[in-house]
Parts: structure tokens; C-alpha cells; sequence
């Protein structure tokens, strides 16, 4: 038995859970306080609980430890707190899908559960209730790198409920790892929208100091029940100092990374809009929210893969799927041995789409021959297209066009602001 | 026969080749000039020649126009110039592998050629002799998304025998597309250098105006020549109004832009330094050139992949490979459903390494469950390498730890600079 499952056993026995009170006896001494989760820098022997006078200590726990339960937690936000109603307020819907974010602080103990609840999730930064009322629902808890289309569904149908039962704008909070990839998604599942549909999401945890989950969160509030915006955007923090929080289009943006509070970015364009001191500020012109329902599109092909080039790619590299996304070198190349399986995979029915390692700029597959190669063997261009938009879309692509043609005409349009026609110069680091 | 298949028969028919003077005629009409590359930006019927007043034009060519040769160029650069000396500058080698810069522009023509010979590689920037005497070689002519394993041993092998024949430093003029893997790959490659290794790109083909060929070629030449450096680096513009240019660590730099002049960034770190007027100005500490020889340790397992992780991510799409690369979410995540898969190749004897999709940042498995169960499963922290780079050192690290631990070891020891102990909070987009 681990270490960690040891001491979850012990807990158990004693049917101490997160927020109850304990004594944990060593040495002769006890220590009494509130039992709070394990923290993921401690080591996998400790127990951390919450002192009378405020402080969380760590005590290491062993087979002479004991630990004892003096009293439960009382329970219920659900009882105690009712989410508040002010009709001169617009109403949004918060619908739960996982994530750092969607941790929720209880503020009398200071532990960190994960938001189960809608009443719990709407409660994780009350401050939202100065700006708005809350619809809260959880559709899924998930860790997002477990997030797939099966989720993308359920979200996009849950988006269309919402707005189409008259909120003003839809906040989902969603881990960061993947968010870009649903932000991709919803923004081709959902057409006509009436209203903004608000991805956000938190790098730290609520009960860390520097984490950016309120601020987040009160900024998507913002733009889900002020703004007229009719996309699928992401609203995170624009700098370091909390000064500003960013509005990306869904199809623009990735995270760059893995754990400053700004990783989110914009790519090859620039971000729509930012929100400052409660105010929203477009840069640049945004898709308007409609009057009439929303309707969900989300047939999606599953079997697409992203493939990323490396010297010495190898023919057996790339695999038989209905959909492959190439990341490919510079404007778009990939090592000349693999062009014959490219071609292979595309004569026996494959779409393949080209995408860049370089992330910012378009693909020419004209310039080089190399690439003039690729075009011969049919690989569509995937122009500035984010690799992780242009696998998103390929999905839908596939399973919207009746045949390679309509495909490919698919994934050179610009449906969901994915593809931009010029590329601005002032869009680069 | 396509048409620019029949454009190049015709061509060849008469024995015109690039540099020769040839007329047109076309509807009676005849026009005369110096044959010019066929442009990536020209439609395929399309002659481009150089007229006598020095513009060039594109003539439409079908089966009614005529293609008559005029003279023959006068060759041989080899013949009419010679590579000056002179005994009071350094002494550097230009080890050409083809790509953009390794372009040259024939001055009397203005005709673009690949640069063959070594003379010809030399004169393409005929500023450089300004900076220093140059010893010029041609390792092979590749665009640079084919150069593998075997090129860089290639190289490595003739920077140290340049090196050891006393050169002050070495200049690799290589293709931009995959600059970085083989900066990273000569990195790991060569110990005990007596001189800067530095690679240089271009972006812009010297034919054009926007050309970034000269000024990087200089800048390179600067670094090569005046500078202490003992390590591998690369050299690029550090703006696009050409004020500077930048030194960027062999192992931290990628490109980041399809096109732009200024596409490469060091990342999780900042530059070595930065070249102006002439002058090299260094921001951090970087290894010194030593006196001893240089030495060549340049085995490598070559049975390595890159594996970009998303959303449905199978475990079939998880190649058994000795190595494997993963490019996770976040900190280092992949869906929970293909962990079974790599704990099963970790097992059956392959190396995983984790490296992340936001590129920024550094990997931390230890935060949430599915990073410690990937831990569990054996898989190696890339700490914060670029995954071009750790892809690299994987294929260097199999070939010389002797078991797991040995290379699960040098995976994780600093090398050539491709880890930072701490990331700089300035270090980010």
C-alpha cells in the first residue's frame, strides 16, 4: 500500500473527510484543526489541517500516528446560502465542467472541493452576484485533457437550452489544458447565437494568494451579461498584474503557457477585446448576438488525429484516419520521404490538412517544391489556421461535406473567425 | 504534360538554360532578355527574363510562342573571382547545407542560383569579407525539412575538423524550417569548442528586396569571428526593421513564424545577446571557447518520435518506439485512457518524456492525478525543453546511457544549456 492510500485508509476509518474537524496524535501531542485536501507540493505522507488560529500546518502521519475524529463539518451551502435574485440585474447561466477553476473555496473552513454543485459553483466566487444573476449547473467535472467530442455535445446542447430559455450570455468554466480546443469546437457546434458564450478558466487554484479565478470569472460575467458579442470566446487574464483580463475569439486562441496566469494568447490576429475596471473595450469588429434561437450543429467525425513533423518522420508515422492534421515545418513542410504515404492516404480517401510548428503565420505550400509536392498529392492548406483549430474543424468538416470537394471547400472558408484573410502585422510575440 | 513540364522541355530543347540570354516570340513579337528562375509566385506558363534595362518580365508561354537561345551565360565565378585574405582578420568557415540563404545571387544576372560550389556559397554575401577571412565548404544542398540524423553528424564532424584546423569559428548557413532541431542536435553533439558555432537562416530569398540573407549572414560572420563564445547558436534578426540582430542558445530557440524575418525566439530564457552596428552585446553568461580540440560524440538512437497529444487521443496513437516525445496539455497531461498504453511501452523497455503544448513554461506532473500517473507509469519530466529540443537530446541520451535510470539521468542533467534551473519571470511572450 502507498503511503498516500495508507493514510486515506486512516481517515476513512475514522470518517474524517475534507472540512471535519480532527486530532491528529504523535509523540504523545495532539493537534486539533480542520482536515483540508492534499496539497500536490506536499509530500505523500503529510496531512495538512487547518488551525483554530487560521494557519494550515502539515504533520507527517505514520503507523504511530493516530488520528481521531472529533467533529463533522457542517454541511450544506445548499441550505445555508440561496443564490440571490435582483430583476434589474440580466440573468446568465454558469454551466460547471471541471477544472482549477471550478474549485470552490468554503469560506468557513478554507477548504477547496470541487464544485459538484450548481449553488456551489455559482457560490465559488460570489462576487459574480454584484454583476449578474446566476443560472448554475454542472454538465460534466472533468480534468479538461479528458474533455472529448462526446463533452464538446453535451456542452454545445446545454449553451443552445440556456439561450434559448432567454439568459443573456452562458459562462463556462473549463480546465485550461483543452480549453482552446472546446472554445474550437462550440464556436463551429453552435450557430445563431443570441448571446456571448463565455469560456473561462483559472491557471491557480482559489485557495492559492495569487490565484486568478475571481478575477476571471468577474470578467466573464462581465462580457456574458453586458456585451452584445454572438461568439464563442475565452476571457483570461491579459497580464500579470490583474490589471486587465483579454476577450479571444474561440478559434484564435492557445495556451502558451503552463502556468503564468497571462497563458492565453491570440493568434494571428489581434484579441477582440479586453475588460478593465468592469468596463469592455473591442478592438475589433465581433460577430453580433441575434434575436432568434440558437441552433446546434455537431456532427463530428472522430477519426482525425494531429500528426507533428520531425526529422526522420518516417511513412509508418502517419497513420490511416479519415482526418489528419499535418504539423508541419515552416510555410508547411514535412520530410519529401513521407510525401508518397501522404499521397497514399489521400488516393484511399484521407483528408489531410496542412498546419505549421511555427503557430503564427499562414502556410504557402507554392513556395517550395517540397510543398508544391504536398499540393500535388491533395494536402489542403490549412492558411492560418491554429493546428489545434484546424483538427477541431476537420472534425466537423468531415462529417458536413458529402464528398472531397465540399470538404476541402469547408476548410477554406471562414466559418467561425478561424481563418483571417490578411494577417496582420502587429500579431506576432 | 503539365504545363510547366512543357515550359521546361522547351527551355531544355534549345539549351537555355538559367543565366542565358534567349528571345520569346510570341504573335510576331520577339522579346529578348536573360532567362530568370521560375518564380513561386508566377503562374506555370510564365518565362520570366530580365531585359536589357534590368526589369524583369513574365511572358505567357504556349504552343504558338517560339523560344530561340541568343548567347550562353559566361560562366564561371570560379574562374573570374577570387576569395580575398588578408593576413590581419580571424579566420572563419562557411559550411554551407543549402535552404534560402544558401541562395546566390548572380550579380551580373541577377539570377538566383543555389549555391554548389563553396566559392559560390562565399560571394553570395560578399560583405562578410569586410568581418574576416572565410574558408568556404559545401556539406550537402537540402531544404532543410530532410535533413536527419545522418546530416548532422555530417556537420558535427566538419565544424570539429574546421575548428581543430584552427579556424577562429564556424557559420552554418542552413534552412530556417528546421534550424533549431539541428542546432540542438550539434549542441548535444560537440564538447570542448575552440570557437563559435553559429547557424544562420534566411527567411527572404536574396532575390527580393525584403531579403534578411545579408544582415544575418554579417551578423553571423560578427559572431563567428569577434566573439568568446564556446557553444552552438543561432543567429537571426532580432526585429523587422533590420536595427539588430539576435543570439539565441542552440537549444532554447525555435521559429516561431512562417514568414516573418524576426520568426525565431528563445524560449524560458533570454538570448545570449544581441549584435548592432556591428557590436555584440551579451545579456547573460554563456560558456566560453576553450583551447583543447574539439571532440564529436555523436551517436544517437535514431527509433524516436514526437507524439502531439488532443482530444480522442488513442492508445494506438502512441507508436512503440524507443523513444517517444510526448507534447502534452498543460503541465504535462494526455487523456487518462491512453496512460495504460505508455506505462505498457515504459515497460516493455521505451523512454517517454513529457514536454507541453504551451511550449512556455515548465513541466510540473506532480500537480494533478493524471501527471501522477504518469509518473507512475514511468514517464520522464522534459523539465522546461522546447520538445524539438528534448526530441533531440532523447535520441542522444538512448545512444549513451547505458540503462532506464542512466538515461532517465541525462534527461533530466542540464547538457547544453537546454534546461533552466529557474524560468525568468521575463521570459514569456
Amino acid at each position: 500500500m502507498t503511503r498516500r492510500r495508507y493514510i486515506e485508509e486512516k481517515l476513512r476509518a475514522v470518517d474524517a473527510k475534507i472540512g471535519d474537524t480532527i486530532r491528529i496524535i504523535k509523540d504523545g501531542k495532539g493537534m486539533e484543526g480542520v482536515l483540508m485536501p492534499h496539497h500536490e507540493f506536499s509530500g505523500d505522507d503529510i496531512v495538512t489541517i487547518k488551525l483554530e488560529n487560521g494557519y494550515n500546518i502539515g504533520v507527517a502521519v505514520d503507523r504511530n500516528t493516530d488520528i481521531v475524529l472529533i467533529k463533522k463539518q457542517k454541511m450544506g451551502i445548499r441550505k445555508t446560502k440561496k443564490i440571490p435574485f435582483d430583476p434589474n440585474k440580466p440573468t446568465i447561466s454558469i454551466i460547471g465542467t471541471g477544472g482549477t477553476i471550478a474549485c470552490y473555496v468554503d469560506y468557513r473552513t478554507g477548504a477547496v472541493h470541487p464544485a459538484t454543485s450548481a449553488e456551489e459553483l455559482a457560490f465559488s466566487v460570489p462576487e459574480i452576484f454584484e454583476i449578474c444573476n446566476v443560472r448554475a449547473h454542472v454538465a460534466f467535472q472533468m480534468f479538461s485533457e479528458d474533455i472529448d467530442v462526446s463533452h464538446w455535445k453535451k456542452l454545445a446542447r446545454y449553451v443552445a437550452k440556456e439561450l434559448n430559455n432567454g439568459v443573456h450570455g452562458v459562462i463556462i468554466p473549463h480546465g485550461t489544458d483543452t480549453m482552446g480546443y472546446t472554445s474550437a469546437a462550440l464556436s463551429f457546434m453552435l450557430r445563431n447565437l443570441s448571446g456571448p458564450v463565455v469560456l473561462v478558466g483559472a491557471q491557480r487554484s482559489s485557495d492559492r494568494p495569487s490565484s486568478d479565478a475571481a478575477q476571471n470569472l468577474t470578467a466573464a460575467a462581465t462580457v456574458a451579461s453586458k456585451s452584445d458579442i454572438g461568439e464563442v470566446v475565452v476571457v483570461m487574464h491579459g497580464d500579470i498584474s490583474d490589471t486587465f483580463s483579454t476577450i479571444h475569439r474561440g478559434t484564435k486562441v492557445r495556451k502558451f503557457h503552463t502556468s503564468r496566469r497571462d497563458a492565453f494568447k491570440t493568434v494571428n490576429d489581434i484579441p477582440l477585446g479586453k475588460i478593465e475596471d468592469g468596463k469592455i473595450m473591442f478592438n475589433v469588429e465581433y460577430r453580433k448576438k441575434t434575436d432568434g434561437k440558437v441552433l446546434v450543429d455537431d456532427k463530428m467525425e472522430e477519426d482525425v488525429g494531429i500528426v507533428y513533423s520531425y526529422p526522420g518522420l518516417r511513412p509508418e508515422d502517419i497513420p490511416e484516419k479519415k482526418g489528419v492534421v499535418l504539423v508541419g515545418t515552416g510555410l508547411g513542410h514535412v520530410p519529401n520521404r513521407v510525401i508518397p504515404k501522404i499521397k497514399q492516404l489521400i488516393d484511399n480517401g484521407s483528408i489531410i490538412v496542412m498546419t505549421s510548428q511555427c503557430i503564427f503565420g499562414r502556410i504557402n505550400m507554392h513556395v517550395y517544391s517540397n510543398g508544391r509536392d504536398l499540393i500535388k498529392a491533395g494536402v489542403i492548406s490549412g492558411e492560418d489556421m491554429l493546428h489545434e483549430t484546424a483538427f477541431v474543424k476537420l472534425m466537423w468538416a468531415l462529417a458536413h461535406g458529402k464528398n472531397r470537394e465540399e470538404i476541402e471547400r469547408l476548410m477554406k472558408t471562414n466559418i467561425a473567425g478561424e481563418i483571417t484573410e490578411r494577417t496582420r502585422a502587429d500579431t506576432f510575440i
